[in-house]
């Protein structure tokens, strides 16, 4: 199971974003070192979202020795080593990285946030297993103590995560069946709008390729197939002089 | 290029925060509609930390007209159809998707995040392009505002951010002879220490699954197998009586 530590935090209401990433992403243990007070009525629980029913009461306060000696710790850092001439800060590896670094192993970890402006120290990250940071512009690397611990937990979805809240079937395309069918219903639509024959070709082609790449549901393939069956009618209608 | 719109918010910090986190992902382009007032003293320069130099006093404010029709906009809510019966937020991409989907088109793209509360309404989903959806967990799958669209461009980085922090090779490993070096080095430790001959072989491999996982650098190679040659040296000048 995989924990979160927050150390040194100043500001109630990252304590209380983070909780609620936490929830959000189906973790619930949440580790507190030197952490600034958490009024009930506070900016802490009023971030928090439904994360302040559980996740933030529950929060345990623990010294940083005992964070370490009781989990494998992973610390996050935007600021890392450049190569393996210094290893407090390196090898390290990337959110999604340490997602697949993860996986499978069942033992006790926690992610580890530093404070608000400087992150981890030296001597806080040395002791710690490994190293976790995000890739960010280099010009401006450093993300809100909450944006970081987001970022995380989201990576770290597949392993935290039982039931996520969207559909298996994320986009359900047309059998081909119904989109031939389409096709077909357009190329009548051409003839029944007079279109040059030979430019029907060429049309028939653009519109399979927009169609194509649209990757239409069933419900929209039938509806854009009514609607060119309906235009062919009025135009057949009105001409009949009806 | 890809624009972040922030629909009707109310919070100023959370403005800031989506500001800071555009300039961490390599974006600059922000758009807001009604949005709350950004007091130059207030929690949205507060939280946008550099940002607050160049995204937050340029964003545009614009009408929702406006944005629907300058930019080909991506709705991202918590809350999807679960089939095509529904069309208005379905189907819909998860941010990796939006990711690969948007590779490779320059024209102006919005990624749109609605108010605070509920997000964006139906009315504003169905008047744009596309829909967008973290996955979390079905339980509590509402993110904070500023959380979500940091998920959001954190995934949309490789197409914003034209240089990360991070060294290239963020993980140097050893050449195979430095770590062939470090494992002849331990089965000489083994013997140094008197460890049964028998139980050499075992030992061996058990180390080398150990040091295989790790993936060493050239420097924790060197560095270990001087311990170990230095353990073996001074066994030896104690043995012979030093």
């Amino acid at each position: 199971m995989v924990a979160v530590a927050v150390v040194d935090a100043t500001e109630p209401g990252n304590v209380g974003t983070i909780a609620r990433s936490m929830k959000n992403f189906g973790l619930d243990e949440l580790l507190l070192v030197d952490p600034p007070e958490l009024d009930p009525d506070g900016e802490a629980y009023g971030f928090a979202g439904q994360a302040r029913e559980d996740v933030l009461p529950n929060a345990r306060e623990l010294t940083f020795d005992e964070l370490v000696s009781e989990y494998h710790t992973v610390g996050c850092t935007a600021i890392t080593n450049e190569d393996a001439t210094k290893h407090v800060r390196y090898p390290f590896l990337t959110p999604a990285e340490l997602a697949a670094d993860l996986r499978g192993i069942e033992s006790e970890t926690a992610v580890v946030f530093g404070r608000e402006r400087v992150g981890l120290t030296n001597d806080e990250l040395a002791r710690m297993d490994q190293v976790c940071s995000i890739p960010a512009t280099d010009d401006y690397p450093v993300l809100n103590l909450g944006q970081a611990a987001t970022i995380v937990l989201y990576e770290l979805r597949d392993l935290t995560v039982s039931e996520i809240q969207h559909p298996e079937d994320r986009h359900e395309r047309a059998d081909q069946q119904a989109i031939e069918g389409l096709h077909d219903q357009f190329e009548t639509f051409l003839e029944d709008i007079g279109h040059p024959e030979e430019k029907r070709g060429k049309a028939s082609r653009l519109w399979r390729r927009v169609i194509g790449r649209a990757h239409p549901t069933g419900r929209e393939a039938r509806t854009l197939r009514g609607i060119f069956r309906k235009a062919g009618q009025r135009i057949e209608r009105a001409e009949d002089g009806e």
